[in-house]
C-alpha cells in the first residue's frame, strides 16, 4: 500500500477507469453508424429505386437504433454504479473489462438478429442475442461484487441502502436473461418481449436523481 | 437522494456526460476520413490517370468537409449548452443520447446527398438530409428542455437571460428544417441554401464569449 | 522552464497524457469487434447452416477475446505505471507513443496467428506474434526509463521501493519474449505457453492495491 | 459575458477543448492499424508464401509507422501550444477544428504516397502529401493566432518570451511546406528530405520541459 493512495489519488484512479469505460461506450455507439451504407443505384428510374434500396435496408436501421439505445442504457447504469465507487482494485479493473468486452459484442449480436429475423435461423439468432445479455449481466454482477462486497471500494458517504438497491436489482439480470434465452427456441417474440421489459426496468432503476 | 450529491459530485457527473458526448463527437468526426480511399490506378499513363481518379472522388471530399464542419458546429453548440448545466438527470442523459445518435447519422445522410447530388434521386436524398436535421433539432430541444425547464439542472450563477437566449434560438430549428425538407421536393438548391444559412446562424449564436 | 510549470500544471499535463493513452487503448479494444462479421447464409436449411457458419468463425472469436484481454492487461499495467508519474517530458511522450503504436498492432498480429494457427505458416505467424511483444516490452522499458531514471518524473511521495519493483519486473520482458520468439520456429505451442505465463505475471504484478 | 466565466469555468472550458482534440488525435492514430490486413494465402507452400505476402505489404507498414509518428508529433505540439492557453473563444474552436480536420487527412495522403512511391504518379502523390502539410501549418497558425494575438487567450502567468517563441517557430511552417510541394514535381526525394527535416524540427521545438 503506497502512501500515494490518498483520497485525492483514489479519486483520480476512479476517474481514469470511468474515462476509459466511457471511451469504450462512446466508440461502440459511434461505430454502429458504419453499418449504414449509402446504396449504389444506377438504373434509369433512380428516385423510385433509391427509395426501394433505402427501404430494403430497414433491418440495418432497426439494428442501429436498438444497439445505440441498448448501449446507452448500459452506459447510464454503469454511470450510476460508478457514482458510488470511490476506489479502484485490480479485480474491479478486470471485471469491468469483461463487462466492456461483452458490451462491444452487442452490435454483432444485434446485427445477427436483424439479418435473420424473418428467416428460419431467427430462433437461433435470438438465442445468441439473449445469451450475450446473460454474459453482460454476469459482467455487471462481477463488477458490482468486486466493488460492493464488504463495501470494499464504496465511498464512505454512500448509505448502505443505496448499495443494497443496486445489489438487489442486478440479481434479477442473469436468471431473467437465461429465461429469455431458453424461450428463444420456442417463441422468439416472447424472448424479445422479456428483453424489452428488462430494458425498461434498467432505464428506470439507476436510482433516483 | 443520496448525500453524495453534493456540488462536487454533481460537477463530476456533468463532466462525465460531457466527456462521453465529446467522445461521440470526436469519433464521428474522425471516422469521416475512412470514406476517403486511395484510388488504385494501374494503367500505363499513371500521372494523368491518378489525377483523374482523385478528381472523380470530389463528392467524397465535399461530403468529408461538409460533415466535419457540420459536426464541429454541433459540438460547439453542445459545448455552449453544457456550459450552463450544472447537474445531470436521467432525462438529460437519454435526450442527449438521442441527440448524439442523430448526430452520428450525419455522415450517412451527407454521403447520400454527395452520391445523388447530380442524379434523379437528388431531391429525395436532399429531403432525407434535411429531415435528419429536423430530428437533430428535436434532440437539441429535448436535451435543453430537460435541463432548462424550471431551471432544473441550470447552474445557479447563470442569469435567466442566458437561458432564455438559448431557448429562443433553439425554437427556430425544427420549423426551419421542416421547411427545408418540404422545399427539397421542389427546389433542392433552395433547401441547401436554407440549411447553409442555419449553419451560419448556429455558428454565431452559441453566445458571446 | 516556465513559471507555469507548477505542481498543478504538471498534474494537468500528466492527466492529458493519460487521457490520450486511455483513448488509444479504448479505441484499440473497441475496434476489435469490427472483425466479428454477421455470416450471410442463404441456403434452404438455414438454422444448421447459420450454426455451421458461426462455428467456422471460431478463430475470429479466439482472436477477439485474446486481443481484448491482452490490451486490457497492458492498460492495467500502463495505469499502474502512470500512478507513480507526476510530470511529463518530451522523452516520455515519444516513448509512450512508441508503446501505444506497438499496442495498436496487437489485433493485426493476433489475427495473423488465428488465421494460420493450423496451417504450415503457423510457426512463422507465431514468431511475428511473439516479436510484436518484444517491441511492446521495449516500449514499456523506454517509457518507464524516461520517467524513472534518477526519479526524473516520479512523484515525490512515491517510495523508492515501488519504483524499483516496476524496474525489476519490466526487465524480465524483453529476454522472455525473445526466447518465445525463438521457440516459435521449433515449438509454437511452447511459445504460446511462455506468452500466457507472462500475461498471468503481468496481470498480477501491477503492484498491491 | 456571463458571470460564470470565472477562472474555474475558463479552465474547464479549455480542458474540454483539449479532451476533444485528444480524442481526435488518438482515434486518428488508432484507425491507422485498420490498413494492416492479414494476408489470405491458400497455396500449398504456405510458409514461404505467407512471408512473401507480408513483405509485399511493406508500403502499408511504412505508411502506418510514418502516419503514427507524424500525428504523434502534431499531438505533442498541440499539447505544448495549449499549455499556454487559459481560455477558449469561438475563433479558437473553429480554427482548432480546421487543424483537426486536416490532421485526420494525413492517413489518406500518406497512403497515397505509399501506394504510388515507385510509380509514375509518385511526384503528383508527393505534391499532394506536402500540400496537406501546408494546410496543417495554416491550421496551426490560425489556431495560435486566435489565441496569442494580443495574448487574448494566453494564461496571465505565461511570459511573453514563451509566446513569441511559438509564434516565430510556426512562421516557418507554411513557406517551408510550400517549397516542399513545389520541389515534389522536380525531385520528390528532396521534398521528403525537407518534410523529414521539419519533423525533426517540430519534435524538438515544443519548448524546454
Amino acid at each position: 500500500m503506497l502512501e500515494t493512495e490518498t483520497k485525492h489519488g483514489a479519486e483520480k484512479e476512479t476517474g481514469r477507469l470511468e474515462a476509459f469505460s466511457d471511451g469504450v461506450y462512446s466508440i461502440a455507439m459511434t461505430l454502429l453508424v458504419l453499418d449504414l451504407k449509402v446504396p449504389h443505384v444506377n438504373g434509369p428510374g433512380i428516385p423510385g429505386e433509391l427509395i426501394r434500396a433505402l427501404v430494403a435496408q430497414w433491418p440495418s436501421y432497426l439494428a442501429f437504433v436498438t444497439s445505440f439505445f441498448t448501449i446507452l442504457i448500459m452506459w447510464v447504469n454503469h454511470h450510476a454504479m460508478f457514482k458510488l465507487i470511490g476506489k479502484v482494485s485490480r479485480g474491479l479493473m478486470f471485471s469491468n473489462g469483461f463487462l466492456l468486452m461483452m458490451t462491444t459484442v452487442v452490435p454483432f449480436t444485434t446485427g445477427l438478429v436483424a439479418e435473420y429475423l424473418q428467416k428460419p435461423g431467427g430462433r437461433f439468432a435470438t438465442a445468441i442475442y439473449c445469451a450475450s445479455f446473460v454474459f453482460i449481466s454476469v459482467g455487471y454482477n462481477l463488477t458490482w461484487h468486486s466493488a460492493a462486497h464488504n463495501r470494499r471500494l464504496i465511498r464512505s458517504d454512500v448509505p448502505d441502502r443505496a448499495v443494497q438497491t443496486i445489489t438487489r436489482n442486478y440479481r434479477f439480470g442473469v436468471p431473467s436473461y437465461l429465461v429469455a434465452t431458453a424461450c428463444a427456441f420456442i417463441n422468439p417474440a416472447l424472448s424479445m418481449a422479456i428483453i424489452s421489459a428488462l430494458w425498461i426496468f434498467w432505464s428506470i432503476t439507476p436510482g433516483k436523481e
